[in-house]
């Protein structure tokens, strides 16, 4: 079975952070929410609805992640962005070659971090200019480059989600059926 | 402007509760996500991941709800239409005129508390012959028959919380635009 990360900075979008969490728990692929504080576990999303992750950071051993996810959200990928821990790990599995996924303005992160400069990626328009300068930036709904997998903004956590749980060798057909997606 | 009210039973289908709170947020519609324990706040969906509610049951106020939402999951849509208190509230909801919306399996909510028979909805596939033996069930992705709004299952909840946002007068151009839906 496949692991999937996905981190909750406070102030995350709140469909692009439970949109794999569902989407990933219907297709057999293990998923796991990790607050980034050491202790906490409470989590507020952009719009204010607060959710309780499952592993407070100092808990979290991604050693086994096949996918890093990061959603966006104000300033959740703000928050993302200036946390050294997650540049460090972001880069760690860009470069391990596993799978690394942000998306709307969460892109940024790996600006920041200086992953993966003159891939295809798509983004958040608030973020077009800044991504840009360093990517091959298309404003397409999702791209794919490599292990890098990026999307445009909260309107299509659930697409990407299922591309990404296609990626992991999660039950598509599966997920599918049970979101009356198949008819 | 309008208010929603999201009622949240043990069991709840994470996106199908999720997609009309981010939704409603985004587009000027206040929306209050209401616990069926008359004190405890925590609520888990069906997937295990828990969800603080904005209310708890007993401080919980729906005399101003311009939309009563049924979120489906399971065991969370069977444990709304056991609960008669929940029973209560939707008929007084329907027959007031005001909104009233159902998602997935909680359909099955009106069914078992009588309401609207003969009229035109969906439901998820799972409670398509029950379903059927009282209503017009057509098994389209979104149905809307007077003030009753009715959804298939969780891979239609974002469509289904703009249908609804529209008949809320909320702001849908800007919720397309903030979630990239408008290009």
């Amino acid at each position: 079975m496949k692991k999937a990360y996905i981190l909750l900075a406070e102030g995350f979008e709140l469909l692009e952070a439970m949109s794999p969490v569902d989407v990933f728990h219907r297709g057999g692929i293990e998923v796991k929410t990790v607050s980034l504080d050491d202790e906490e576990l409470f989590v507020n999303a952009s719009n204010g609805t607060t959710v309780v992750a499952d592993l407070a950071w100092r808990d979290a051993d991604f050693s086994d992640a096949d996918l890093i996810y990061l959603p966006g959200g104000y300033p959740g990928y703000e928050n993302l962005g200036k946390d050294p821990r997650v540049g460090e790990l972001v880069k760690k599995q860009y470069e391990s070659g596993k799978l690394l996924a942000a998306i709307c303005g969460a892109p940024t992160v790996l600006l920041k971090n200086g992953i993966g400069f003159g891939k295809t990626v798509t983004s958040h328009s608030c973020c077009a200019d800044e991504m840009s300068a360093k990517y091959n930036r298309t404003g397409r709904p999702i791209e794919h480059d490599g292990n890098l997998y990026t999307a445009i903004g909260a309107g299509h956590s659930q697409d990407f989600s299922i591309v990404l749980a296609e990626a992991l060798d999660g039950d598509v057909a599966k997920i599918k059926k049970g979101m009356e997606l198949d008819k």
